[in-house]
């Protein structure tokens, strides 16, 4: 299979074989999420700078928008105002203010998923493009939201990525309050910093992290203990909880997050084994967290880097008198797609919708093809009919080139054809039905490889 | 029904029941093009500049993007070079790009549909955004394109927008062929002019583009035939041919063009009857087209404008070498949603996708309720746990604000109630079914209203 075409760096597109593919991963999460009660939403692409300039920290990312005849002075006057507008670059900031806005129309909890684009302006590399899907889930409560929607979400999530037919995929999961609770156990106030090294745990291992951490104040025991804390983690709560404990710290903080840790943990091991793994040193970028945090792998496809992650917020939404705290885990969905595309892990069974191509007898008799095809239609079958009135030699070639597995004869009697067995019976467009299998597109894992 | 909630002037967006009829309609669109071959294609939001402008007449509605943190020296490069990048304003310009990206990739004839957001800067009007979307069908040739593909591409459209359960919609074609032809027999060389003031004709009158006409120096004389063309409209194809016939002009292009337009209205006379109009003061605003255009009007709501317009183009895809002649046609989703929304033309049967609310007896078993919501959830059918273990009367409540029909009651023998009617039965988790029309949601035209 082809891998994306881009002719503008960052900005993938996809042949229409690979865009079956990336129907089919959409239309699945869609249906995971309406399953379980979530609406869709769709906002609006762009929003005002002044909106997107709330986390300061993603501010280089963004696309501004003006409009060709805008003077220079207009964008002034806009960008001083924050009412320029700019590209969402994710669906949490769209969402928290189309909450915000829209409170009084919604019924809380508000479970919602948005699958749409976002963009970022930052340099294109593997896996992380300018234009990109996202797939978010979040339920946000008024003033309240119960601790079972954090392991609601980890559990919707696993499932729509369960049903994709990927390689297996984990769910690694922390909770801000233990790391906020040791941190104040330990005596270290630069929580965030904290939070910010350990996030590059992987990436640039423990001794270099010890380093940051000492350059923003915190001192070695107490970089010991961070680190000593980030190396827990495991699957069984038990191990988890007393591991923990071990660290010799204890407040009710700490021993809030640890009990919805282990919930999170033996909720999963009950619902959906082997999904939710414990991992301590899981920070996450952003500073809106407040419970869980969720990161999330595809096995054999570590080096992807999360492709599923959220956490939840109790800060993030509200208007200065009412609160909205929410919990949200979201999908890049361009990234697995990449990566799917790449290394062939989902094929389409062909190229087209199509399964039926009716030949054309000649030029006079279009009219008896076309009345084929609308009775094949009507019972759901997607047909197309012959270009042109060539041999059916040449007709058979077309549907062929197409990936399209029938062709269709028209006569006294009509005869149908299967391309691929070439096995050609008699059929009436009023009854006849393709095998289940091929009615629409399947996607699907290709078939091993078998050893020689 | 809620109207569209835009908080920025021509950025609509829809509430979750709202986005419930939007969703459908995408649905609807997608199924009809899918069962006649159509593949999807989705391109990339952005285009270079150089691109978006290669019509001039445009260039005023585009939002070109800039990075926070390009510099205005960067810019300023980016636009000499023509490489800055803008929002695509339409799905034509970015499909003629991709088709001569990757024409090797491609069988044609290349038959395509593409759904997605567009943006222009221009000032919102009722029905007008600056966000909206369009869905598309395309039929490319490589080097010629057969005419029957002019015909297939109205009917497709027809039964698409048919199944969306609104009033009758009415296709109107012209021929670009019939008005070249009668502006060489009658001497007239200004005939993108003589387009653009006869598309005028509805909005302005006769009297104001025959001054139109006069002012870019077409003689009264001239201008009489072209009015008296324009007048021309109906769906037999004899009458058309002899009201055109008499005008007194003739030539092979006038003859073909004729030709082209009675066999559209035949065939679509015998396919789809009443969906065809002639109407010859059709002129399309654009410069591209080659045979017919279309416009397409929903019965009772003309005042919309075209909901649907398109046309047949031979030289708009091509590097030099080849062509690529098309047919296109182009429906404005967000004019005919904004309408449908404004008008209750469509109303969802719920405001969720949720068919059961499971209750909860109390908070340590909240588990068995969960495992009833996996069992119905597996077989297809959309559940919600409730969010706390409040008193039945309080959670029967709450689905009930959620316009959830159906409250699951977990016990010994679990029972179910339809809340609409307060029936409430025994069931089984594993066995029991809602009734059909409860499983989805269903969008449908409200009840006509008795008079009293």
């Amino acid at each position: 299979m082809a891998k994306n075409i881009a002719s503008i760096s960052g900005f993938p597109e996809w042949l229409p074989a690979e865009r079956l593919v990336e129907l089919q991963v959409l239309d699945t999460l869609r249906e995971t999420f309406e399953l379980h009660g979530f609406s869709s939403l769709e906002t609006r692409a762009v929003e005002p700078v002044s909106q997107l300039l709330r986390k300061g920290e993603t501010s280089k990312e963004i696309y501004l928008l003006s409009r060709l005849q805008d003077s220079n002075l207009d964008i002034d006057r806009q960008m001083s105002k924050g009412k320029r507008l700019g590209l969402h670059f994710d669906l949490t900031v769209p969402f928290a203010r189309f909450v915000n806005e829209n409170a009084g129309h919604l019924v809380f909890p508000f479970k919602r998923y948005q699958i749409q684009k976002v963009w970022r302006g930052e340099r294109p590399q593997d896996g992380r493009f300018r234009e990109f899907i996202q797939a978010d889930i979040d339920v946000v409560g008024q003033g309240e939201l119960a601790f079972h929607h954090e392991v609601e979400l980890a559990l919707v999530m696993g499932e729509a990525l369960s049903k994709l037919g990927l390689p297996a995929v984990t769910i690694r999961v922390n909770n801000r309050k233990i790391v906020q609770g040791i941190c104040e156990g330990a005596g270290i106030e630069q929580v965030e910093d904290a939070l910010r090294c350990l996030d590059k745990l992987d990436k640039i291992g423990a001794d270099q992290v010890r380093e940051e951490l000492e350059s923003v104040g915190i001192r070695a025991e107490q970089a010991d203990v961070l680190l000593k804390m980030a190396q827990i983690s495991g699957s069984k709560s038990e191990s988890i909880v007393s591991a923990v404990t071990a660290l010799g710290y204890q407040s009710e903080l700490l021993d809030e997050g640890l009990a919805e840790l282990r919930a999170m943990l033996e909720e999963g091991e009950r619902r959906a084994p082997g999904l939710l793994v414990a991992d301590l040193k899981i920070a996450r970028g952003l500073d809106y967290y407040t419970g869980t945090v969720y990161e999330s792998f595809i096995e054999g496809h570590e080096d992807l880097g999360s492709i599923c992650s959220g956490g939840r917020y109790d800060n993030l939404i509200g208007d200065g008198k009412k609160k909205y705290p929410g919990v949200g885990l979201s999908i890049g969905v361009s990234r697995v797609l990449s990566r799917i595309m790449a290394a062939n892990l989902l094929v389409p069974s062909r190229p087209v919708p199509t399964v039926v191509y009716v030949a054309v007898n000649d030029e006079e008799h279009r009219g008896e093809s076309n009345a084929i095809a609308a009775a094949l239609r009507a019972r759901g079958i997607s047909t197309d009919v012959a270009d042109k009135a060539a041999k059916f030699g040449k007709q058979i070639k077309a549907a062929d080139r197409r990936g399209i597995p029938f062709v269709w004869f028209p006569g006294d009697v009509d005869e149908v054809k299967d391309i691929r067995s070439g096995e050609q019976v008699v059929a009436d467009c009023h009854t006849w039905e393709p095998p289940q299998q091929d009615l629409k597109v399947q996607v699907l894992a290709p078939p091993l490889d078998v050893e020689g």
